[in-house]
């Protein structure tokens, strides 16, 4: 009865008191849509979680482990002054968590911590601070696009006690344990705090008018602050639940940037071959070229993809396996790349393809690769118009992170032409061992040739940048295919170290 | 016609024709024996390909390479110099590699190069030597009765070349380019040479009559070496093709080494309680006692990992979340164990939890764990009886191995009675955002009280070692528990440390 009576208690205690009637209330609602989540299975959330430190990113972080049913709820926290992650690209450790569709990830020291800490502390000036902006960006309408839903949250406290406060207790405070996530350790000078603060500032600003942008929430209450948090998330976590795929959309048959100029493959003189003799030297020549390049003291910072696409048939394997053996096996993988598993059909087509980022120091190969999407995908129809098209700029993106992390990306377009394939099936089925080599489906694959070819052209186009173009190798002679692809992956490595 | 004249061509040219002629045959049996296991998926198989430096292993595994289907073969190669495995316990990279059912794994510098490696270097004495062969038998037994086929290989060159020969060179002899898999760099002195020369004699001689006994090749003649190598596969392939579960036997339905002694869950005072301020106070105390921990410096080379089992709705989650709050987030994971996926389903049920493992300075906190093998399912039949009445002696020996890393390991069983159960059951009926804590599944459970009593006894009293204790906790009162095990921990953590 006495509780029942504001007038007998404080201000203190009521706001205790419309907590609790507040918050069982949303705690049921979203255990409900968690579930609901979790049931269909649609969309991954993720939950970025930054703010300045003190504002009780922590406390968030435990309240909404003590609401939502842990089960699908995980929480990823990065440290990005933690040498073992530079050991690969910046973003490998985030797309190596990602939650599937269905379950709840809460990050703390997300890519944005590591932008703005950039920022701050004089690493990124104006223009690549807002290269990275605009990059984080398209990332995100990635994600988006391949159902991920983000929940953006910038916790703040007034002015005074803002972004960048020193705080270095770790201890706690009071009797309570209240544990501290300090993001902002390494912000060490006055100067650097403003830089921080105004940082922040342009940084949200800038997303503010995106599909996702960053909520700020007032942290001085810690009880508002969570219900502000509680409701955003069961809003995102209802619309997320009930998503629906659009019904495939009326979207180009052909990528948004039209290829412009002449297709280039009728341009290879696939005639070009190689005799017995030049070939065994040349090989070795080269095969002892990338075996010391790759074992090579400046290799040890760098890293090596190679993406192997080509005609079936055109002697990806044999040319693989030259490679493979240039390469210490301690330090080399290859990636066989066929139909995605169920676990990374739940995420998006990148996410296995990040996974397997070699360490630096390593190579890994890959039998076919991220351009499925843009060759087998778009061609058999596995990918949805609007998939393939905008796949051309999600790779680039792709490409250019490694590059820039100092990987060497390689890419081999092997051509045969139709003739060859023809003598090269048959072949196959001739020979016992070789017979695995060819299916029904490879013939109804042959059927596709131009369809193939017009794919080919566009992945071209599109993907040939500077610091990743693709190699076209004229492959009718395996001998004169194998020496040119070894060749130019050993004048690639010597020209980058 | 030349060519099928003997008497016209010199022995090289006849042995290498002959070469040809047997390994076509060979292939194509390889070939067909590695489709039939890749299609039913029953068995994996690890072949561990080690041996004298300079004897081929580089040779041996293209040649596996150029025979098989390169789609479903993985080469595992490891450097055990490689600082950043060593941020995990030794054997977490061959977990973590370790090839699904109807999966080939090539693994060069596999554990046993460890092993000897240590032996001839003077890091293992006679006794730790023998401890880690017997512990290797032990381990391959287990995967074994897990459906991993192993083939061990030793390649060995006539005594003057043997193990250990120092080969310096990593440039390729000759024109052709051969690559060079270098095992014993680290092999410095004769002494060293010839210690490693008699321990690969004694691991050897010590693994003769067990069930994957080492194959000796003699690799003085390559063509010959690549065929003894490749006819053992086939056996072994077709025998892991041909693999029948066998009918559940008869086995036991008790473990093998029986408890003794009397029960122990009987003998908890689950009357014990603690008033709520007392609880407020040591709860946090204790909490600031591990966070203090944990972040020391000592800690980071160490890693906890902390296990939770219990009655249902004795409170795991509420106690899991008050410790992983005294936790920085950034080193900390919750795994909430169910049932395992389909990657998880076609490898030894240690799998997961090896593939877990944090790295060191890292805590992870179970909400089930591998104990489900020797609970859930040795009770509901989803084990059979040879599987949960070996999986004691695994999962010691698989705590054994984290703890000889630094590892620091701890368990709890949450106890509470059948009435309290009932009590707690019938709350979170009542209470909405209690409800998706209690399905049918647990009425059903608790139907089988006394079977999951049994199952505890025999787990504790088989489980519990001087490095790896169970620490049972009175559970009726939830404030009381909590306390226990976050007091037990802080304990365990100063004492460690």
């Amino acid at each position: 009865m006495k509780n029942e009576d504001a007038s007998g208690t404080d201000a203190g205690q009521l706001q205790a008191w419309r907590f609790v009637k507040e918050a069982t209330v949303l705690r049921e609602a979203l255990l409900d849509a968690q579930f609901e989540l979790a049931d269909r299975s649609n969309r991954a959330v993720l939950i970025l979680l930054n703010g300045a430190d003190g504002a009780g990113k922590g406390q968030v972080l435990n309240r909404l482990h003590e609401w939502l049913d842990p089960r699908t709820l995980a929480t990823l926290a990065y440290d990005i002054t933690d040498r073992r992650d530079q050991r690969r690209p910046p973003a490998w450790p985030f797309w190596r968590d990602l939650p599937q569709r269905g379950r709840i990830g809460v990050m703390i020291g997300s890519w944005y911590h590591t932008i703005l800490l950039h920022r701050a502390t004089g690493g990124a000036d104006e223009e690549i601070f807002h290269a990275r902006i605009e990059e984080a960006n398209r990332i995100e309408s990635m994600l988006d696009a391949e159902r991920v839903t983000l929940l953006k949250f910038w916790l703040q406290l007034s002015d005074s006690k803002n972004v960048g406060t020193k705080i270095r207790t770790g201890a706690p405070p009071g009797s309570r344990y209240n544990p501290l996530v300090r993001e902002w350790v390494e912000i060490d000078t006055k100067k650097e705090r403003k830089r921080l603060v105004r940082a922040a500032r342009e940084l949200i600003l800038h997303t503010a008018d995106s599909s996702t942008p960053w909520h700020i929430v007032e942290a001085e209450d810690p009880l508002a602050r969570d219900l502000e948090v509680g409701r955003r998330l069961l809003d995102t976590l209802q619309a997320a639940a009930r998503w629906q795929p659009q019904g495939r959309s009326k979207a180009p048959a052909r990528p948004r940037r039209a290829t412009s100029g002449k297709p280039v493959l009728p341009t290879l003189d696939l005639s070009q071959t190689l005799d017995k003799d030049s070939y065994e030297t040349e090989l070795a020549d080269a095969q002892a070229r990338i075996f010391t390049a790759t074992q090579s003291k400046a290799f040890r910072n760098r890293a090596l993809i190679v993406a192997f696409e080509g005609n079936d048939a055109a002697g990806k394997g044999g040319t693989i396996r030259r490679l493979r053996s240039a390469l210490n096996p301690v330090h080399m993988r290859v990636h066989p790349i066929g139909a995605p598993s169920d676990e990374e059909r739940a995420r998006p087509f990148l996410w296995r393809f990040w996974h397997q980022v070699p360490l630096r120091g390593n190579t890994a190969i890959y039998d076919r690769s991220w351009y499925g999407r843009v060759l087998v995908e778009r061609v058999e129809g596995f990918a949805a118009p609007a998939e393939w098209t905008r796949a051309y700029g999600e790779i680039n993106d792709f490409e250019a992170q490694l590059t820039r992390a100092g990987y060497i990306v390689h890419k081999f377009w092997l051509a045969i032409d139709e003739e060859e394939q023809l003598r090269r099936f048959e072949e196959r089925k001739e020979t016992p061992h070789k017979r695995f080599k060819i299916t029904d489906e490879d013939w109804r694959n042959r059927a596709k040739w131009p369809l193939y070819a017009a794919a080919v052209e566009d992945m071209v186009a599109l993907t040939s940048t500077e610091a990743e173009p693709w190699t076209l190798v004229e492959s009718n002679s395996k001998r004169f295919s194998r020496v040119k692809v070894l060749r130019s992956l050993a004048d690639r490595l010597e020209d980058e170290l």
